[in-house]
């Protein structure tokens, strides 16, 4: 939960974590907390928000995540994949039961997540809803999101493989646009002035893709190979 | 909603059934409404809480209802005919289509709704959750029913958006593969008589990110860079 405003909503989120049977919140820079409205709403999952780690940023958030999910009432700048609810739940799932650690986000109430940390993202995951008054409160969005996790862990059934791919961290994702950015610059594709643009488009592209383990190698190794060139 | 003690969740409620496209809330002997908690809590829903019937009794709250569904943690006395919140919400979803005004009923925080409610019902509802605390907010239990509800009435409809992309033709990507080939064996990245492999897993990579026209207009920008410096 990024910059959450109302304490309530925190003791809200961990109790609907915890009745969907998750357990690990992080919260980066709450407005309050700990706070006895959170204490109160978490009702019998003060457990969760004794263990809920702060933090600072959303970066350390997301030490060690191998699949980020941003949930986004709307479409914003550069258009990101956009998943229902279910649809990035079962990614989610599958991911998770494949070993890979999983990020879900949720922005302050009133304005949701700012685009820079959306671009940190694979996917987008919007909750339908009835366009004329779509913007859920993040702990009932939140409870929504746990619940279709549980749906799918309860139906005890797998419909689909866990994902059998090893997955990048998200510093190492990170690293790579670190030294495609250096790299665009030093050939003279981008001006360090005006690098975003081209960035952003360029991280839609691989977020979208979300390479595997070995693919950030094979486009870390093409990177090197040009800084070699370039001496 | 039955005898509810906190008016917060009237509002959360209001807000979850407006999110979901629903209107008709009524309140039987509430233990304070209206509150300012409450309409703090529906934000932009107030117009259901305006509108929300108070009555004494939950007969009056049935009254032309032709299919009652109570809401349920746990089996107590007499086993009723229970349902997950998926099953019981087609149900719904098909009276109130066939024309029959539907009912689901919610009970006060901590006990729930009594036995003697839970007999006036047809069926039972069940949010599947956590064995250790399955115990919902009765807000949240409310927008996940409603979010089943919304879902069914918005399948089919709309659940992606169309692609407002526009993608090269199939051609212009094969173009941007030899291109890509040519360029990583002129960095000496790739071995010209073992090119297969690497360019296999970049393919992969790239059709699963299905670059936009846009996009590849980029990556072969940033090709053609590689090339000037190697002349």
């Amino acid at each position: 939960m990024v910059n959450t405003y109302h304490p309530g909503n925190i003791g809200a989120v961990a109790r609907a974590m915890k009745n969907m049977g998750l357990s690990e919140l992080i919260l980066v820079q709450p407005r309050v907390f700990p706070d006895p409205e959170a204490s109160s709403r978490a009702a019998g999952a003060v457990d969760v928000l004794q263990q809920a780690q702060v933090v600072a940023t959303v970066a350390e958030a997301l030490q060690g995540c191998r699949l980020v999910i941003a949930s986004s009432a709307r479409r914003r700048g550069f258009a990101w994949p956009m998943q229902s609810a279910r649809q990035a739940m079962q990614q989610a799932y599958n991911a998770a039961r494949g070993g890979s650690p999983v990020a879900i986000l949720f922005g302050p109430e009133r304005s949701g997540l700012p685009s820079e940390t959306l671009r940190l993202a694979n996917t987008h995951v919007y909750i339908p809803a009835n366009p004329e008054y779509s913007v859920l409160n993040v702990a009932s969005a939140a409870q929504i999101l746990c619940y279709e996790l549980w749906a799918l862990h309860d139906e005890g059934k797998l419909p689909e493989l866990p994902d059998a791919a090893e997955y990048p961290s998200h510093e190492a994702v990170e690293h790579f646009y670190q030294h495609l950015q250096d790299t665009l610059q030093e050939i003279g594709f981008i001006n360090p002035r005006h690098a975003g643009d081209i960035m952003i488009k360029l991280r839609r592209l691989f977020n979208r893709a979300r390479p595997e383990l070995g693919e950030l190698k094979i486009l870390r190794g093409i990177l090197a190979a040009i800084g070699k060139l370039n001496q």
